[in-house]
């Protein structure tokens, strides 16, 4: 489950975006995801907190909070991973710093990293949400 | 220990281009990474079988099969991730087939996210292990 928490993340806003103004609910989305209303509405939340959705009260179900074309899949991979420490690519923890090898291995592993997870970043967020959409309709067209 | 086995593997291929030559066993690496030996024959097991190190029977312990300058970080990270199915940003199970969104989901975030897959690879193999080298003996001079 929270290996896929971006996808699912990303399957809830395509949601949002397509069903624009008409108060997505979390049971909606669970139909549409395939999984438990639960964790549509803790991912929800992520997004809310994020400021990417906003979630009505009762029966309004939930909308996108900003246009689709100023959300892009980095902006969603932040959500569902902000409140962690986890990082894409973590070190291991404690090696031996009575070893020479041990001791510097994060401070020459970790620079590498993150350029790598940066790659990453860059690439997501060059894909808007709108672009989605547009793919999620040119597919329906021609399918 | 899943989400470290990158830079566990990472941690192995230092030491032994580090210690080229001196026969590393998995009791000393495990000393050095401060895990278990049982972990580090299994990660050194999948680095053997993609062809980045030569285990020998007995006391020889581990040793690089090609020169540091030829092994990259995309190598390791292939090397740790090839024998699971799992990617990096894995799409979830199942989404409905009946829904228009849950239908398409897989085909239009499936390109995104292997684009963005694709951006990592490239910046990890601009990583060689003798870089890495370079940089541990780097601080170590400066520290």
């Amino acid at each position: 489950m929270v290996a896929t928490r971006f996808a699912v993340a990303a399957h809830i806003l395509l949601l949002l975006a397509s069903e624009a103004g008409r108060g997505t609910t979390s049971l909606h989305i669970a139909g549409s995801v395939n999984t438990n209303p639960v964790v549509v509405r803790r991912i929800t939340g992520q997004l809310a907190r994020a400021g990417l959705v906003r979630v009505r009260r009762g029966p309004g179900g939930a909308e996108l909070s900003r246009p689709a074309s100023e959300i892009t899949l980095q902006d969603v991979w932040r959500a569902v991973n902000s409140e962690r420490t986890s990082r894409l690519l973590p070190l291991h923890a404690r090696p031996n710093p009575e070893c020479p090898v041990g001791r510097r291995v994060h401070a020459v592993l970790g620079p590498a990293f993150a350029v790598a997870e940066r790659a990453l970043g860059d690439a997501l967020s060059a894909t808007t949400l709108d672009r989605l959409v547009s793919d999620l309709a040119a597919g329906s067209a021609a399918g």
